[in-house]
């Protein structure tokens, strides 16, 4: 049997051919065009999954399901796409059209539960009932499978974990509060966090780094010039690392999954990230020394990982 | 049908027999007197059961279950204790105990888990299917249901909903961390905003409602002062409402549920509570105005709510 995985973002959408096991047999993309008629991008989507199982010469019938992770609020009973500012999208039926266009069975989620899904599934999480992934991107996404089942809430929009207030510092967050999560530990928190630093410390080696050139400040910058024990970098690591420490305390004591899966660019860190995090975690985690800790490790479906999570919600549905 | 709630305190343990309908048929207590050997404390419950069981005229074999609403860390797996700093508990079996003392299934969670059930069941959660509920005392508790189970997550220690970072104000959580909710919203954080507040404010009316004595101040004495329109008690009451209405906008976009209802002695303040703490969490939720808001609202099962939620555990095993 075959499933389908779509991965929408606001630039490219990816398409896969994925069987039960979670593997690729064939994937393609296009280009969102975001400014397009939401029907066209729909109609490309189709052309794309038509096009993908033509490929591999096998029937449109042995597809049981399309699963589709998309950025935004989704609504996730129907399909809808309530609002995403990526796309510029406002309840768009997508799985209704594209279960009209293909007559296979749609699942519309967001694109962190969809991540959840394929770490669950065919990641990391493999095999356990309860885990939280942790997305960190522009924004930081969650989603949480509890008791082997993906934990959306009311309207599917629970889990938005990355809109969890946690600091005194006044950051403004895109959701309209301050000090998100997010705000301290997305991607963006962290070039912050650097390109700060940087002001101040016009001798850092981070300067070096981007070639004098502040604008080519990335999620790298802080934590190789802190390998280079760079003091200004090491600050800037401590910092993201206190924060990020803080807010995954928080899920632990939220959710006390079996695992903390972390997703996203600064995951090329590995140890560099994850050992400090669970140094943070294992010494302010409630009840510590009581009961065991919460593992934290990072996502292993990696550059795929949007087409297989995707895939993983139709999996979910017609195993 | 007939089930047994058990409320154990640290100065008082509550035990009533409940029907199935969560009214309480009769009802007693007695002092814990927590320094004696935990199996002298259990076998006062087992004689404070039979006692009400006689009372009423009943049969033991009448009594379907037996559930204990405890404070601290409890496996409930197993009916474990595994540690209250109330009664000084180190992993005490007491529901194995309990059962076989008397020959009845028993239950032990956590006691804000067991109002969870109570109110979810027989107060202002019936007939819903996902509920908060927080409970604002000494410190802040909270219990969850998730699609109409009680969520605890891993060796039952999630859903420490006091015991997510809150602020920066850097005030120390018994916990161990700093900033923890409860740290800025149990009645202890409101009693010390409210005592921050006289002592630089020695003409506020609240040194007149306390008799000049600020050790009596107490959870009341900022909101009566408020509506009499004494200025400083205005501004407890507001910055206790603000990192209030901002934890229950992080359980908002935690969970989504269908309600979030608080429980604790504040809630006598009604709607001077509830209102202000709606507009904050309407103004700031996710996806305000995209999607309907989560309505905030006070516990209805009063005095007994420890024992109902208590019968509660039992009762949702054994219907």
């Amino acid at each position: 049997m075959y499933y389908i995985g779509v991965d929408i973002g606001g630039t490219n959408i990816k398409v896969g051919v994925v069987d039960s096991k979670g593997e690729i047999l064939k994937k393609s993309s296009f280009a969102t065009e975001s400014k397009r008629p939401y029907i066209e991008i729909i109609k490309d989507i189709e052309i794309t999954i038509r096009s993908l199982i033509n490929g591999l010469k096998i029937n449109l019938n042995d597809v049981k399901a399309i699963g589709v992770g998309s950025p935004g609020i989704i609504d996730s009973n129907s399909g809808t796409v309530v609002y995403t500012n990526n796309i510029n999208w406002e309840n768009v039926p997508l799985g209704k059209e594209l279960t009209a266009l293909t007559g296979i069975p749609s699942y519309v989620h967001n694109d962190a539960n969809a991540a959840a899904m394929g770490e669950w599934k065919f990641g990391m999480g493999k095999g356990l009932k309860d885990i939280v992934l942790i997305t960190i991107g522009t924004g930081v996404g969650g989603g949480v499978i509890i008791n082997g089942q993906l934990f959306e809430g009311n309207y599917s929009a629970g889990a938005e974990l990355g809109h969890i207030r946690l600091g005194g510092e006044g950051y403004p967050c895109t959701c309209g509060r301050t000090d998100c999560f997010e705000t301290y530990s997305s991607a963006t928190a962290l070039i912050r966090f650097t390109k700060q630093a940087m002001e101040i410390n016009p001798d850092s080696k981070m300067w070096e780094y981007v070639g004098k050139d502040i604008d080519k400040t990335n999620g790298k910058t802080a934590f190789e010039c802190a390998k280079l024990q760079d003091k200004a970098a090491i600050e800037v690591v401590n910092k993201y690392i206190y924060y990020l420490g803080e807010g995954l305390a928080n899920m632990a004591n939220i959710f006390r999954p079996e695992l903390i899966i972390l997703g996203g660019g600064v995951c090329a860190q590995g140890e560099y990230l994850t050992k400090p995090l669970q140094e943070h975690l294992d010494r302010n985690i409630y009840a510590k020394g009581l009961i065991p800790t919460v593992k934290i490790v990072t996502a292993s479906l990696g550059n795929d990982a949007g087409i297989i999570g995707a895939a993983a919600l139709g999996i979910a549905k017609h195993e």
